[in-house]
């Protein structure tokens, strides 16, 4: 068992050490839940204020030339690509990561004419379900077929126009081998979309080494980009010719200010633009990424297994209520680790009075995120000896620890 | 002619006047471009700081319960009812207006099964058209019947899901019957639809007077929501039952947070959400709505209509080198002038130079907006005697005003 004193050892020669101070955490907290809502960078408020009171204040509609909004959304996906695998010209932010599967999923199956089946698994992030069964209710002649992960080879045959998967469980953390999954996609002819928002930021995830052809991420998680932040989308080079969107906005035209009556997609992955860029969040989101510049993801992924595996060995030492919903194995999980218990909401409600913040998953799910750039070794090892506490006074017992909120 | 000395009693006896000390007006610029980009109002910034600084930064996560950020596309949306004839319930804000035509009218051809007909009108704003035109590729049984104003009538038949419309038009400021076109369209059993972007915050728009079924419109324009802000959408409440939305997103759920496989929408207008809320760009809009709280829509409406006269009386008496590209009469216009020349780009570049802001739609449109709630008559009495010397002076004919740029 480590003690707090190797964990001091261990972030004086950790080489991401120095990132920690370009965010601005809160007192007298240790914020495991960066997975839902990542931190703010410090570079964010300075950078929004001087949108806000100069480019929208004080230039006005010049800002769409002087300020460069129209090319937000490219300069963001520009960034964001390196982190993916992808190239600069294969990423865009846009829209909420819902809208973009939506997109995405509907290009698909117009890229594979005559197949009318998707796969994709029970259990998945609820929106990527949702969305697909409205792409389904709204066209008609489309099958989802949503199996089981070890079934997933067997659901894949010659009428499969989609394969898509989220690459790590936003409960369980499972992390799914995408490189394998999108070859045998590939095999039957079918597509591979990958949902990058349990991923993007906090994993060395290859696109392009993996041969995905479409993908999708989330903005305010992993990357920081604050609540809501604009969502990305990933379009493979090869495919992009051919990649049509059912939601043709303007932004995604050849020429948005000919104002033509017809729909002339625009070249490569800026036809996957719909409405006006949201340029505040966009403008949080470009800067909060800059978090990113020079960062060796293989070390932020080395990084994150570490700091999981300690949550895990001290947890479950420490606090033998628990069970683990989650790969105790790092190489299957992603950066976020699963505690179970049946009284779990109430627990992470004691802990968050407590000053570690983590989040509660139906039906018994206490999830722990750890963000790489901002976490410490030594913030593990507090945030246990909290959880210790807490389980060990069973401070969780109050009622108002019970009180249920509109989000959880 | 009035004199600039009568535009100042004019300015004294406004019962507007107050209104305009709540936005923070650039110096040395009259601001005639408000329907593209409203200015910034006064509590914008901070308001943004301590959602930036306090939600986020201090409170992270626990702000979706403790600053209530779920809840905003619906308080965003109640603000945002009034001015348009709705009810609290009957408004959400989200998405781009584009991503919210996409909805509606997708939902509108569920809500009318049978029927494969939209009609409009050529010369819509773009994306209206564009939305329609991936629509009907994606789903591929939908006929788009793109008719002249004056053939509506006989386009409407019983073969018409939806008749979709834009209140006031972008370019020619032309204003549509509304009360009349949605009893047509009610008349054949099909529903009618208006995109709101040009009137909502600029005219007394009365949807439920109206009798209208669906609306979509903009956040950043006369509501001064900022850069890409929010867009909204109306479900009239007879219809919110039945509705459903090809984009159901998690936040669309009656449940987000149960994270079930199976979606079920949520009960009223709150059916429309699709992924996360933008919380910045929701924040911005919901501070800079209050500058109408307290407003009555027909003294804003009666002072536009006085300013776009004043300004057309003042710039056809003074510049007669301009035709006029809008109706004479305020009562068949929005809250915009249109004049043309064939030199209209060159003559709006140089206008800006002088500090007079429009814009240009092509082929040969200058636009100009007009905000009552921040323009005062002595600044239309001003932007024409610019406008004059401009012209008289021929400075437009200097090379660098014919620069094109990215953005017109």
């Amino acid at each position: 068992m480590l003690t707090r004193e190797d964990c001091q050892d261990l972030d004086a020669q950790d080489p991401l050490c120095g990132r920690r101070e370009l965010f601005d955490l809160p007192d007298g907290v240790i914020y495991l839940d960066g997975n839902s809502l990542g931190v703010l960078p410090r570079n964010v408020p300075p950078r929004l204020e001087a949108a806000v009171r100069n480019e929208w204040g004080r230039d006005l509609i010049k800002s769409w030339n002087t300020a460069d909004w129209i090319h937000l959304p490219q300069r963001v996906g520009a960034r964001i690509a390196p982190l993916i695998g992808a190239a600069a010209d294969e990423v865009i932010a846009a829209d909420s990561t819902s809208v973009n599967l939506f997109k995405l999923a509907a290009g698909a199956l117009k890229l594979r004419p005559g197949r009318k089946v998707i796969v994709t698994e029970p259990g998945n992030f609820p929106t990527d379900l949702y969305v697909l069964q409205g792409l389904r209710d709204l066209i008609g002649d489309v099958q989802l077929r949503v199996v089981e992960p070890a079934g997933l080879e067997a659901a894949l045959d010659q009428d499969v126009a989609l394969l898509l998967l989220t690459h790590v469980h936003y409960k369980s953390g499972r992390l799914h081998d995408m490189a394998a999954l999108t070859a045998r996609a590939h095999a039957v002819g079918a597509l591979a979309m990958w949902d990058l928002s349990h991923s993007a930021g906090a994993l060395a995830v290859d696109l392009n080494g993996c041969g995905a052809d479409l993908a999708v991420g989330c903005g305010y998680k992993y990357l920081n980009g604050g609540p809501g932040a604009p969502a990305f989308l990933f379009i493979a080079k090869h495919l992009q010719g051919d990649f049509k969107t059912p939601l043709s906005g303007w932004m995604g035209h050849a020429a948005p200010f000919a104002f033509h009556d017809e729909y002339t997609p625009a070249p490569g992955v800026l036809r996957g633009l719909c409405g006006t860029p949201a340029v505040l969040g966009l403008t949080a989101l470009e800067a909060a990424l800059e978090a990113f510049d020079g960062v060796d993801m293989g070390q932020v992924r080395a990084k994150s297994r570490a700091l999981g595996d300690l949550f895990i060995d001290l947890a479950l030492e420490r606090c033998p209520q628990f069970g683990l919903g989650c790969s105790r194995d790092s190489a299957g999980r992603g950066s976020q680790v699963a505690l179970t218990h049946e009284a779990g909401y109430a627990i992470m409600q004691a802990l968050i009075a407590r000053g570690v913040i983590g989040d509660f998953r139906a039906p018994e799910v206490l999830r722990f995120g750890f963000t790489p750039l901002y976490l410490r070794y030594v913030d593990v090892w507090d945030a246990v000896d909290i959880l210790a506490d807490v389980m060990g006074t069973e401070q969780w017992r109050d009622p108002r620890f019970h009180e249920v909120s509109a989000v959880t």
